[in-house]
């Protein structure tokens, strides 16, 4: 399997012009820090799960424009030989936070952190985002329906649907990673590790004179575990009772079923029955067709009798809601040494930013070990949490609440510094077992599908008075 | 810029656990008819755009398992020695035809059919439906968007937000292809030549002591055409002035502003008012921010001064409708040279397939030059169309009507001969002239974005009998 991809130019044309201004007026050098955060949690959700970050990584490394980009850009006829030049030599020498994959992320805080000269610092913004916004997306849906299938194995089964190669590729990463137990897709597998497994089509059924001889081929070429797909022409009066003359002819009891379409609580209960009645408790049901969150959630409320679920276009595009809305904005430029605020104010008061180089804790009840909430601080603050810390909702200044008996985790952990890497990468298992945790260490009113609880996000004092000068300086 | 990718491992599991089958089972080189088509038009429009096929010629060009892939598979443990050794030669040696990519296209008829061994047939279903499906989406609301801009171009933006690399690089393709005049990815242009253009960032603006200052610079750099983005702080009382001001310091009269929040129908008149008294009628003004064909309509019905469009997640994703749902299904297989239907007849009337290998013929009216409808015929009938012809809607038999004076065009074009490519796939220039050109030829009723006029997508009476017969056999 190639997959030789440099991503450089993957990038909006504007951090190309910009680049070129930053260095044609000395600008380019400027120490700067910029936030990824987003603002909403998709589908109405209490919290969203960071994914993305070795793609960030990988991309870092590989960053550099050959000869073939170069000579693109000179066609362009806008950039100066100075920038060119510059180009050739391009590489990331700045530093990186960000939280591990599989964190559990709440608006408006910092996921990943730039401090880099500005012509760096700006130049790695599309890739960044792009990489983060869609991980994290397919790993919050992931997340959801795993949850809704209450221990019952999900299957990620959507590359024919999913936007394009990296979004199947990669899909399939990031919901194994928050909590998948598979995909169906073999170069996830290979990539990654993210195991593939696989039923059967429509046309296998098909292709033979019946249905029966298509099941009994199939199991007698893969006696154990064979799922025999029983909807192609009738799921009760076809499809179960030839997969039951199949599994008793040849004597399989771990073999299973897979309904595709149709009244899947109805269906399968009947299957079950009918499955039971035959001898046959240990064949399973496996239910596939346009399922999400909302229908897993039903069909178990219905007692359908499934034993797992083949999840495909609503996960690998996160149909409810296709977009992650993660940004990039500038929080601070050094001046002499010293780091000065930036802020952004724009029209729409959802849209001002917090301003300045941060850090992010999230504080855990030692009692319950449960996340109480996230507090973020301006980065030379050293909070004292053996102390009682003071919180308060950065909205309604007067919601205030002090909290005792806590440990305090930074959220943002060091992953380059001076343009090294100093993070070891976690396997894919272990990313997925840490997402588990952390998603177990939230309280359930957070985990609500509709109308969670607002998990608390709050500001140190000074990071606050930092932004409320800010603002009412109007930049 | 490196992207050497192949995908034969881009497949769902299930494939090569079939293909393991057939192999095994004597039925690898039974000769196999799949066509691909969809079933609804996203958004409830009266058409969508095939788009996708380029890739899918790449994809069956490169199709070959190399040593680690074979290693891979060999590790599952599920496949035969036999299997592994053939897949060593694997190479695609049947037939594809297609429509053309920015070809107008309707619910149920086939947009590609693939003649094949079965073993080859089957597995190249992952990526050819990942690949049509992932672009036809992308360039069918890319027209929508295009088509509500009435002629002002319209620029992709959505790097950012994409569902992967490809979901940015591919959707850049697919929405120039359906009538996008640019994209700001500059991988998109460097790999297809779908021209890249950019403005400015917040960041550009607030990394300066002030606006004017951010602006001036910027124009100093590119004198000509720049682009200034005028709502970091406050559009009326900060950016527009402080745009004015720079403009007519250089004497500049071509440049635009961008503004990227707030009331944009409201901004646009009171910016357009301020440029047009300060003489600066020249000065386009772009208006961005979560931009469909929806909110574009209405700011146009509005009258919002706004001279062009970026658009950015909401086209890149098909936010509201994220998932084209081509499907892949087996239509005949070949015995002893016989071509015999296969029909999949499934608990949802909706699912059932049209069986046998089939032409479909775009019939365009000779007065108008418009489109009247698509009639599918056998493989083997060769209407006369200089007669006048009988249509008739396959739901409901008793609606007919007689046509006459009109023009047949096969839809489906060969694309591979015996594995041999023998289309030249035309330039992504030429694709997009054809989608406008085949889009005009639509008529206004069927353009329309709710409530379309369904466009006929007729049956021949020997195919309509022979689906009746299929679906009494219900085998």
């Amino acid at each position: 399997m190639k997959h030789d991809v440099n991503y450089t130019m993957l990038t909006d044309f504007y951090e190309l012009t910009m680049g070129n201004g930053y260095l044609q007026t000395g600008m380019a050098q400027r120490v700067c820090y910029f936030d990824v955060f987003f603002r909403n949690v998709p589908d109405g959700g209490g919290f969203a799960i960071a994914a993305g970050l070795e793609q960030v990584i990988r991309y870092i490394e590989d960053l550099r424009f050959d000869e073939e980009d170069l000579g693109y850009l000179r066609s362009k006829n806008c950039f100066s030989p100075e920038f060119l030049d510059y180009l050739r030599d391009f590489r990331f020498t700045g530093d990186i936070w960000a939280v591990p994959e599989g964190t559990p992320i709440f608006p408006r805080e910092p996921i990943l952190t730039v401090r880099a000269p500005a012509i760096q610092a700006q130049f790695v913004e599309t890739y960044l985002l792009l990489a983060l916004n869609h991980q994290s997306l397919i790993a919050t849906k992931s997340n959801r329906i795993v949850r809704a299938a209450q221990g019952r194995p999900v299957s990620e089964f959507g590359s024919r649907r999913a936007q394009g190669a990296d979004g199947a590729v990669l899909g399939a990463r990031a919901s194994y990673i928050a909590g998948a137990g598979g995909t169906a897709c073999a170069m996830a597998d290979l990539m990654f590790g993210t195991p593939a497994t696989g039923t059967m089509a429509h046309s296998w059924v098909q292709m033979f004179p019946d249905e029966y001889t298509a099941f009994k081929t199939y199991c007698q070429v893969y006696p154990t575990a064979a799922t025999l797909l029983v909807d192609t022409y009738n799921v009760l009066h076809s499809g179960v009772p030839n997969a039951i003359r199949v599994f008793r002819e040849l004597g399989i009891t771990d073999g299973g079923i897979r309904i595709d379409s149709g009244d899947l609580t109805y269906l399968s209960k009947k299957a079950r029955k009918m499955l039971d009645d035959a001898g046959l408790p240990g064949i399973k049901i496996v239910a596939s067709n346009s399922l999400d969150e909302y229908i897993i959630r039903d069909l178990l409320t219905q007692g359908a009798c499934i034993d797992s679920f083949g999840v495909g276009e609503r996960l690998i595009t996160s149909k409810s809601e296709p977009v992650f809305g993660g940004v990039y904005k500038l929080a601070a430029i050094e001046e002499d040494g010293t780091v000065v605020p930036k802020i952004k104010i724009s029209e729409n008061a959802a849209k001002v930013t917090l301003p300045h180089f941060k850090k992010v804790y999230r504080l855990f009840e030692n009692a319950t070990g449960k996340a109480m909430a996230d507090y973020i601080c301006v980065h030379d603050e050293q909070p004292d949490f053996t102390q009682p810390l003071e919180l308060f909702d950065p909205e309604a200044t007067w919601k205030r609440k002090t909290i005792t008996d806590f440990t305090a985790r930074p959220l943002l952990v060091p992953i380059f510094q001076n343009g090294a890497l100093v993070y070891e990468l976690p396997s894919i298992q272990e990313a997925r077992a840490y997402c588990g945790r952390e998603v177990d260490s939230l309280w359930d009113e957070v985990k609500r599908f509709e109308f969670p609880h607002n998990y608390y996000v709050d500001l140190s004092q000074k990071l606050w008075d930092v932004r409320a000068e800010l603002l009412a300086a109007k930049h």
